[in-house]
């Protein structure tokens, strides 16, 4: 059995090319239609309301495109508004990044103490804290919301002494705590990777929640026997959709992805809030 | 001669709150009908037709007011978009805060260099470079985007040790250049003063677009014999509206302009982009 139809995709903006990253390397075969909202990018400060009724307007559009899969690769709408969308995609598997990074950390620490670092509205929601109390009630979880972090990484500033005295800034309270788990609630930060470890210690074990969830996804897929049969050519074969200028995306997609995409359009605002 | 009309102002977020407070400093009796585009926050780093879209939509609900005077208190949208709002509102004076920076950097300069700091919109359509250049074709102006000044005033950094060091990161070019005068060109950068002066050192001469804005309604509104004859209570009679939560708002109101504001009303983003 197998199933041709491509996974879905979106996120507010670019950051979600962490777990395209990730999905291409373990099914490369795979075919994707992402979108990212970048008009309306970054939803990370805004209100639950606004990143609910954005994530819903993303996911209508991509149901529109017959996918098998969707996946939310924004932590912060995954965090938000995750059971809306999925009351809305009730006849296909709906993927967040916030529930295999939790079970990632459930099943690594030994410490029973975990960090999280994400944006304002992920930290705000305690998605994370929630989803980990629920796996097991004996572990603590701290939160750090991390503002800067993205906007360091849109600078390139991510080997630079302000990206490291910002890393201190936020961090050095969760490893007062002494966890030795933390997740990277966002999927920029894998990007900080180097900084972070450095700032937390090597006792400290990362966890990238794109990884989680792309191999969330591929575990899916064999399970429904829906795994598309090939074994290549799925990054040309996929599509990408942003609601601003294709320029940026291309050269985040290069820095992200080794290379630009092929098939990548704009879309107007209107055509996106228009689906009902 | 009088008129009781309020003044309209808009800016993609609170950042325009700098240009309220100094309106209201030198026209205390005038009422405002400020809004904030919170849920689409922040323009600076899209595209200039997304900037241009958005702007005419603000622009188009404040007339929708029964306004005298248009203030576009967002240099994003008015490096961008001014002409066509200007065309729009074709029966009130609408004013950016590019041209009175820009103007205050002529009178000022002695060495005729000047330099202008903004976001990457701002910075990308050389706004105040043309505008520097049609009054006098002698001024060489340098410009640098500057995307991490917005985000460290929102964290509450502005005093820090991460914020003078990306300073320096982003202003020893400037100062290598020779300028005497710098243009604050984005309504949050007057909130970090100090790191800047302190930075480019006290030859400089830092030109905040938001008080020269200010300066310029004030003496468009003698000339026109258009004053609001109140001398006070205009910041309590004055309405604001927000596309996305109060909360942060009021707390940014608080910063800026001392204490929260009396009017406030969140509208949703249908209401804003259904007018047409």
């Amino acid at each position: 059995m197998s199933d041709l139809r491509p996974i879905g995709m979106f996120d507010s903006g670019m950051g979600g090319l962490t777990v395209v990253k990730e999905l291409f390397a373990s099914m490369p075969g795979e075919r994707l239609v992402y979108l990212g909202d970048t008009a309306r990018y970054p939803y990370g400060g805004r209100s639950d309301e606004t990143i609910r009724a954005f994530g819903l307007e993303d996911a209508r559009f991509l149901l529109s495109m017959d996918i098998k899969m969707l996946i939310v690769a924004c932590n912060t709408v995954s965090s938000v508004a995750l059971d809306d969308i999925q009351r809305e995609c009730n006849e296909i598997p709906v993927i967040g990044v916030v529930a295999p990074g939790a079970r990632a950390a459930v099943s690594r620490t030994a410490s029973k103490k975990v960090g999280v670092i994400g944006t304002l509205a992920t930290i705000r929601t305690q998605s994370y804290q929630k989803a980990i109390a629920a796996l097991d009630g004996g572990i603590k979880t701290y939160g750090k919301a991390c503002p800067l972090f993205v906007p360091l990484v849109e600078e390139g500033l991510a080997d630079s002494d302000i990206t490291r005295l910002t890393a201190q800034h936020y961090l050095y309270e969760l490893v007062n705590y002494g966890i030795d788990c933390l997740i990277l609630g966002c999927t920029h930060y894998p990007l900080l990777m180097e900084a972070i470890q450095s700032t937390v210690g090597a006792n400290v074990q990362l966890l990238d929640s794109a990884y989680w969830t792309a191999k969330e996804a591929k575990d899916i897929l064999i399970a429904m026997e829906q795994r598309n049969p090939e074994k290549e050519d799925g990054k040309d074969k996929s599509r990408f959709f942003v609601t601003d200028r294709t320029e940026e995306f291309q050269r985040t997609a290069s820095i992200f992805l080794g290379s630009p995409v092929a098939n990548l359009e704009k879309m107007n605002l209107e055509q996106l809030t228009g689906i009902l």
